[in-house]
């Protein structure tokens, strides 16, 4: 019984993984899209950054919009990490995102939670509260480039 | 004061475009941000237009969330279409885009109004409103790659 879970269970995954690659022709889209993704986030990031830091100064309605396009930018790049995109272009993306593919999906929902968060954050205006979510998305961002992405 | 008041809006509008600008540190940044927001609407559209070609079978809460993602996106490239970002990587963008501003920004705000349109036709639910939205963004798309983008 409980075998026959674990392989509804399994065939399950493998269709859902099916669907999710299957919005890309090729490995080498999925990877475009996903490191595309990326860079936008890492662009608005790093404007968030700036204010975070004090070299830039606070504007409450930057750092709302900001904050807000991360947040939907966040969702977007976990689609395109599906089986068989692990080659096809230059990509940085380790083994363990399928070798440990669960913790990679907690920890890119954890990524979600924290976007959600700063942007929260961003919405009362007060930049000690912007600071701090700042600090609990930069935190997933290095754990799972530590754990996921080549140096 | 005619005179006056042109140099006014001038002089704002080269503040506005010089701040645009300072939110990359070099043109190349720009071209990369514009090109990855471009590739992630190429993505979303081209799984919209698949549906609405009838392609793949419709689905109502896929094609919401593409056309959701799709109004979100297009608000993204053109801040980074600021002077002095026509050269410093590989980029398509035509010399019209700054010689015929005006022209490329009212198409810019086009497409955020038609993507809207699709978005909410998608959430009627609807295939035959979602094909009318879906026209009227790709419209917007083609005549805008045949002013301001190299074959």
């Amino acid at each position: 019984m409980r075998k026959t879970l674990i392989s509804i269970a399994a065939a399950a995954a493998a269709l859902c993984a099916g669907a999710a690659q299957a919005q890309f022709a090729k490995p080498e889209d999925a990877i475009k899209y996903r490191q595309s993704a990326m860079y936008l986030m890492f662009t608005h990031l790093g404007r968030l950054g700036a204010t975070a830091k004090g070299a830039v100064p606070f504007d409450a309605a930057t750092v709302q919009n900001n904050a807000m396009i991360l947040e939907q930018l966040a969702q977007l790049p976990w689609q395109a990490f599906g089986p068989g995109t692990d080659t096809g272009a230059n990509t940085r993306a380790l083994p363990a995102i399928w070798t440990n593919n669960a913790k990679f999906v907690e920890t890119s929902k954890r990524l979600q939670l924290e976007a959600a968060k700063l942007s929260n954050a961003a919405k009362t205006g007060d930049l000690a509260q912007v600071k701090t979510a700042f600090g609990g998305v930069a935190q997933v961002c290095k754990a799972c480039h530590d754990d996921f992405r080549k140096d």
